[in-house]
C-alpha cells in the first residue's frame, strides 16, 4: 500500500459557499491547526473571483470542468475553464496527480448537516467512512457517481489519487454561520487523522459496517408551460435530507396551492432539498437509496 | 380620516429576495386571493433585473433610492436609480403620492419570522400593530427609523401616504421556502383586512397595548487591520433574533477563537443577525429596545 501523504485541501470552489474559504483562513492565522501531522498538505483558494463577486460562478461552474476532455481543450476558455486548467497545473493532469489526495470544502443551503460525499471506489474509502462515522455520527456518508472513471468525472475532488468532498449545511449563500464552521472542521479534522492512522496502519478497531446514501437521481420542482417554477418544496419536505420519502409524501406544493406528493414504489432519502444552487436547473432536491458500506471490505463499493 | 383605498403591493424590490415575488405570481393566477377586498389593490413587481440575475441589485440597492433629493437628481442613472424614478412616476411624487398605502414585500437570511417593519408614525400604525398582533400572536413588529420625515426617507415602502415592510426569514437568497411564503401571505392578508375595516370604522376590539422592538443601531463584526472580517457571529447568538442580549453575552467568535461579548449596559435585543445581504458592510446585526405601543393612542409614536 501506498502512503497518502501529499494532500490538498480546497476551499471556495463555489464562490459563495464561505465555511471552506474560511476555515482555509483560520489555518493561514494557525498553521498548526493542519500541519502538525505527519503529512504534506497544502491549500488552494480555488475561485478568487467567484468569491469576490458573492457568486456561485463568474462563467459556469468549476466544479463541473475537471473532466480529462474539458481540461485537454485550450478553446474553453472562460474564466472558470481556465482557472480548471491553471488548478490541474497545481494538482497534475489527471492521468499523472501530483496529490494523494485532494478534499474539496463546500456548503449547501440544504439541511445536510456534515456531510462526507464520496465520489469514488477504493477500500480506503471504506475504511474512512467506518472510521468518521464512528468518530462523528452525525455525520452523513453520501456516494456520488463513484461509479464513474477519474478521466469522466467532472469534479475537482477527482484530481488526486484519492478524493473527497466535504458538504456542510444548512448555510445560506455568501454567509458564514459559526457551527456549519464548526462541523467543517471537525469532520475536516477527522478526515486528516484518518489518512495519518491508515498510513502508519495504526487504525483503530472499526465498526464493521456503516450507512450510507447512494445517489439515484435528480427531481425537478414542477413548472408552468414556459418552464418556469411553478411551486416549491411542500414545508413537510423541507430541511428533511436523509430522511425517508415514501410514496404519498408530499414534495411540492404548486403555486395553486396544489400538493405534489412522491409517487415512486421505492422509499428514497432525499438530499439537497431546496438547495439554492439548482434553481437554474428548476431542481427541487437528489434522492439516494440507503445502502450499507462493509468497512473492511477489500472490494471497491 | 381619509379612506386608505389605493394599495400597492410591492415584490422583488431585492432581486433574490424570492417570497414577495412569488407572492405576486400566486395573486396573478388567483387574483381574487387579493382584490375582493373593498380595496383598489395594484402590485409591482419593482426589481425584474436584479431577480433575472438573482442579486439583491445589479448597481446599487433599490430599497435606498426614495430620498426625495435622489428621485429629483437625473444625473443619478445607473440601474436602480433609474428604476426608482421609473417607479416613483407610477407611485407619484414624494410630495403628491398617487398611493395610500405602499407595502413592500422583504425576506430576510436572519431568523427573525414574520415581521411587520413599521418605518414611519401616526395614530393608524398603532392600530395595526395591535390587530396584527391579536391576529398573528407570532409577528414581531419592528420601528425602524421612524422619526425620518418621507422626503427624508430612502426606502420604498415611504412612497404612498402611508406604508409598511413586510420582513419575513429565515430563507436563504435565491431560494423560496413554503413555510416563510406561508407567513408572508398571512401577515399580508392581516393588513389588507386592517385596512378594509379601518376605513369601515368597523375593527373588532383590539388589545390596549403591543410590544414592538425599535432600532438603535447597526453593530459590525470583528475586522482584521486590512477591514476584512476576522470572525463571524458565535453560535450561541445566531438565530436568535428578538431574544434579549444582555452584558457578557456572546456576540461574535473571530478566527483565533475568541469569543467577543456584549459590552453595553443596556440589555437590547438584536435582528438581522448574520443578513447575508450586510456582509458588503461588514455589518453583524442591528439592535434594538423593546418598546410597548399604545394601540388606541392618538399620538404619533
Amino acid at each position: 500500500m501506498e502512503p497518502i501523504k501529499k494532500v490538498a485541501v480546497i476551499g471556495g470552489t463555489h464562490g459563495n459557499e464561505f465555511s471552506g474559504v474560511y476555515l482555509l483562513k483560520k489555518w493561514q492565522l494557525h498553521p498548526e491547526k493542519y500541519n502538525s501531522r505527519d503529512l504534506e498538505i497544502s491549500t488552494l483558494f480555488s475561485n478568487p473571483k467567484a468569491f469576490e463577486a458573492t457568486k456561485r460562478y463568474l462563467d459556469v461552474d468549476l466544479n463541473r470542468q475537471f473532466r480529462a476532455d474539458l481540461l485537454a481543450d485550450p478553446t474553453l476558455g472562460n474564466y472558470e475553464q481556465s482557472r480548471a486548467k491553471a488548478i490541474s497545473l497545481f494538482l497534475g493532469d489527471k492521468d499523472a496527480p501530483k496529490f494523494d489526495f485532494v478534499l474539496d470544502l463546500h456548503n449547501t443551503t440544504s439541511n445536510m448537516g456534515p456531510c462526507l460525499l464520496l465520489v469514488q471506489q477504493h477500500p480506503m474509502y471504506n475504511l474512512m467512512a467506518g472510521y468518521v462515522k464512528m468518530k462523528m455520527p452525525e455525520v452523513n456518508i453520501s456516494r456520488d457517481e463513484d461509479h464513474k472513471t477519474r478521466d469522466e468525472h467532472h469534479l475537482l475532488a477527482t484530481m488526486g489519487k484519492f478524493g473527497v468532498i466535504v458538504e456542510v449545511g444548512p448555510q445560506p449563500q455568501g454567509c458564514l454561520r459559526h457551527d456549519v464552521l464548526e462541523w467543517m472542521e471537525t469532520l475536516t479534522d477527522h478526515i486528516l487523522d484518518f489518512l495519518e492512522l491508515y498510513n502508519k496502519g495504526e487504525l483503530p478497531k472499526l465498526p464493521e459496517q456503516v450507512e450510507a446514501y447512494r445517489f439515484l437521481e435528480e427531481l425537478k420542482v414542477p413548472v408552468d408551460s414556459e418552464g418556469h417554477r411553478a411551486g416549491t418544496i411542500h414545508k413537510d419536505r423541507e430541511d428533511k435530507d436523509f430522511q425517508p420519502m415514501k410514496k404519498g409524501d408530499p414534495m411540492y406544493i404548486t403555486f395553486d396551492d396544489e400538493v405534489i406528493t412522491y409517487q415512486g414504489e421505492q422509499t428514497v432519502y432525499p438530499t439537497f432539498i431546496n438547495e439554492a444552487a439548482y434553481y437554474d436547473n428548476n431542481l427541487g432536491m437528489s434522492i439516494s437509496e440507503k445502502v450499507m458500506i462493509d468497512v473492511y471490505s477489500k472490494h471497491k463499493s
